[in-house]
């Protein structure tokens, strides 16, 4: 195994998010799962956002969420998305760059624009998601370059990634070249409606032992399993994966790797303002840990911190010196 | 004078804000004047760009802001101003529209793209504004709805405009149309830089007795006037104009209207974030308060309080409720 030019290589929708203040009774008209990511088309995109309130728009999508946390951890990151050839396009494109992560996948103009996720944050700083996929879903194999995964250590992918027809066959693909060259598999089950259209897919990658290290929460573990009991769930997960990450919000977050087991309490925050990219940045934090040679229990702290930091302001990127707050809280 | 449908029509520049953090050593090495606006190209907008960090896209444009604020207060209000056909456009369009300001002015297509202005945020708060004018500067004076210009109040005008060509010929226009309805207008010198690219002709509308109530704050009163001595500026200045308000940050806030004098303090804010947009929300809340038959005092105070808001925040657009929160403070 030769040596690695990136340390996490992920593929994932390439997303600006629109985020804008919503109130319950909003969500509940309009019938949305509140916490919950739904896919929308083009038509109820412009229905939606027609009655929305004024927005920001940051770049998102849950897999560049992680990559833009390594680089911003110090990690060597890079990230392989499909963009259009558009203004929102370009934002994407610039803010990810930006924060130092390898960015090369060219833009296509297909008439479809870039990806855009309608996310409501109600006054509880719950964030629900209507997601257009766009061009995010042309993602084509050819897109992909066997070097540069070859290069990294970790190739992460975003159970999202599973919706749509081409990203999917690339992300297979992708998985074979990364494991052909003794690298690791990391994934996130992404959000519990998405593994109830996709069970037996992403069961197939872990127990086909594709996933070196999964990422899940309480309420996706429950779902991925079919346990209802929160132990039995993660027992039944652990031992068909390298490592396995579950957080729980304010509960903290546990990591089970062969026979360790560690646990971490969440880390306190003057004020939640907008859990969008929590899980995205506690698994940045917890790979950029593992990428550094840290503990397991390090790299859970390291993902805790991370996602501390996130959902103290809007928006799903880091904002504050990732680097530094790590360095000073896990002395 | 018939009855007003709309308190307060402005026409500004439609512009989308890209807000990043930049710290000074960055400001010095693109030799920019901190806190100030300047005018840039297509190609200097790629550039700079290019060099800044992740941003976050919020709907801006002076008079713009200012009016998204008179509509957050209660206040019925309109906008005339330049998108084009392309997806900053969209937003723009959107987030004024979600306010509940009235804006009709249909985007344009000519292969120029939505202004947008890349606004540097340095540690102190202070922003530097960096404006591609783009579709704004093609604003016609064949947009311009004569009758709606007769319906409203106020007619409010930001001294930027002044810079492109067919905006001027615009606001010049509809100056004429408001002033033959026997309505009030209402201008702000936006600028010290722009007021040394425009004295004339700014001197030439405040001299001509055009200007009902004109908006400034110390540097640029200082900068009109050629006074060097503040109450000197003042002085030289109030005469001419039906009601002066000059802004002055921290020391608060005064205006002169005929014989009457007020004068109130800065509201107080936790911490101030970003002032992106204070001058704009002063002048919101003064304008809210006039529309509501409030005195010369209270209309400051509302001022102070709008601005105090939406320096607390990214972004330069109100994002808490400027009602609830003129309601609590002024009683």
């Amino acid at each position: 195994m030769t040596d690695t030019r990136l340390d996490v290589l992920a593929i994932g929708n390439a997303i600006v998010d629109v985020i804008a203040a919503a109130d319950e009774e909003f969500i509940e008209q309009e019938g949305l799962a509140k916490g919950s990511m739904r896919l929308i088309d083009a038509d109820e995109a412009t229905r939606l956002y027609e009655r929305m309130a004024q927005g920001r728009e940051t770049s998102g999508g849950s897999a560049a969420n992680t990559v833009a946390g390594i680089a911003a951890l110090g990690g060597r990151a890079g990230f392989v998305g499909q963009v259009a050839d558009d203004q929102l396009g370009e934002v994407f494109t610039h803010d990810i760059r930006a924060l130092g992560v390898e960015f090369d996948t060219p833009p296509i103009d297909r008439g479809v624009p870039t990806a855009r996720c309608l996310i409501l944050v109600t006054p509880d700083a719950q964030r629900t998601m209507n997601t257009f996929l766009g061009a995010s879903q042309s993602l084509p194999a050819g897109a992909l370059d066997a070097k540069q995964i070859e290069s990294a250590a970790i190739l992460y992918l975003e159970g999202y990634l599973w919706d749509p027809e081409e990203p999917r066959a690339a992300m297979e693909q992708a998985i074979s070249i990364a494991r052909g060259a003794g690298r690791k598999v990391a994934f996130t089950l992404s959000d519990s409606f998405c593994i109830s259209r996709h069970r037996d897919g992403f069961l197939r990658l872990i127990e086909g032992g594709f996933i070196d290290i999964l990422f899940s929460n309480e309420e996706e573990i429950k779902a991925l399993s079919g346990e209802e009991d929160f132990n039995a769930a993660v027992s039944a997960v652990a031992p068909k994966v390298g490592t396995l990450v579950v957080t729980r919000s304010e509960k903290g977050a546990i990591a089970l790797q062969g026979s360790e087991r560690a646990e971490v309490p969440a880390e306190p925050v003057a004020q939640v303002v907008d859990t969008t990219g929590a899980g995205d940045l506690f698994a940045a934090g917890f790979l950029a840990g593992q990428a550094k040679g840290r503990s397991l229990e390090q790299s859970l702290r390291m993902g805790a911190i991370a996602a501390a930091e996130v959902i103290s302001h809007y928006g799903a990127r880091p904002e504050a010196d990732l680097k530094a707050l790590v360095a000073e809280r896990l002395s």
